[in-house]
């Protein structure tokens, strides 16, 4: 089993803790993806995912799985450890919504800011910005990090009192807000509580 | 169990489908959304749903589920029949992934294109239109009828050899792309005839 992937961007950090949670961060093959030299719009990386997007995981059958919460649910299926994804019908669907707002609301939001209100990687890859669109979409995440302030006076995660993939998805949504300057406002007691708790799980220190 | 929808809409369509595949539509009492009203603008609805997106899954227990792809897991684990989401590590893996890049790349594109590249739904709802975003989004979902066709030429269905949640994702996306004037090109017989075949189907009959 192996991930192509960047270290240290955004949507790797999924995976990356959605590993470590299950305690199965040795049962794969890391390949570094050189995206400053646009690797990911190669010919051989457009075959295994036509979206050009990191992380890819690679199955020993030759399968290739994109998209973070379709890699974390293969993960979560095939390790012990932690549910990540839920196991009744009303725990999935909790957990589904709430990570997928997280994405909607924060991290493609700030992801959209970065590509198109800012320099983002740099004039060789931002190659068909929208400033406007990108700024809209810095001024949603801010309103995402209102909304998971308020879900997060009420419950102890994301998706209710355990953590989960919608918690994961979130904090790897501030952490790419960080670099791409968007600052969760002070006020904001209860997310930022919420952030330094997960940032003391073993799968992020 | 209650659905907050609008008959007709392309993403109200996703979870009827889903809904029907499983023979569990008169589990379930349809309230409808009066959307040209901005029913769904109101501090009543939004506080069923922040996003004010329709549908809306209310549980008789009070909780809300929004997200198509939350509620129709929620569908897939509660009633018999068909596995629309499966049930190997694999093949949930596979379907989550082919359902959101039919998202991605057809009927989350054509949306954005109908809504801000077109007169939409009118000037009363569409106040912040961004055209040079909507036209690129109406190319990408271009990209992805090819894309799709390529998909189907190799496989019965959308996901693999079975019919799965990502076929109903990418049929509702050719529906809302009739709607918005976004023809399927004719040589693309693989999509065609695919999306023949699900018409037939007694979930959309």
């Amino acid at each position: 089993m192996k991930i192509y992937d960047v270290e240290g961007f955004p949507n790797p950090l999924r995976v990356r803790m959605a590993l470590a949670e299950k305690d199965a961060s040795d049962k794969v093959t890391f390949i570094a993806v050189d995206v400053m030299k646009k690797e990911h719009r190669s010919d051989a990386f457009l075959a295994m995912n036509p979206l050009a997007s990191v992380p890819v995981l690679a199955l020993d059958d030759g399968t290739y799985i994109a998209e973070c919460s379709a890699i974390i649910e293969y993960i979560d299926h095939t390790f012990e450890g932690i549910s990540l994804t839920g196991t009744t019908a009303k725990e999935r669907a909790i957990i589904s919504m709430m990570q997928r707002r997280a994405e909607l609301m924060v991290l493609d939001a700030v992801a959209t800011y970065f590509h198109h209100a800012t320099d983002g990687l740099g004039p060789e890859l931002e190659i068909d910005q929208n400033k406007a669109w990108g700024n809209k979409q810095g001024e949603k995440a801010l309103a995402g990090f209102k909304y998971f302030n308020t879900i997060l006076s009420n419950q102890a995660y994301v998706a209710g009192e355990a953590f989960t993939v919608a918690d994961i998805t979130l904090f790897a949504g501030l952490g790419f807000a960080d670099f791409a300057k968007i600052a969760v406002p002070n006020e904001y007691t209860h997310l930022l509580n919420w952030r330094a708790k997960v940032a003391q799980r073993p799968s992020v220190k």
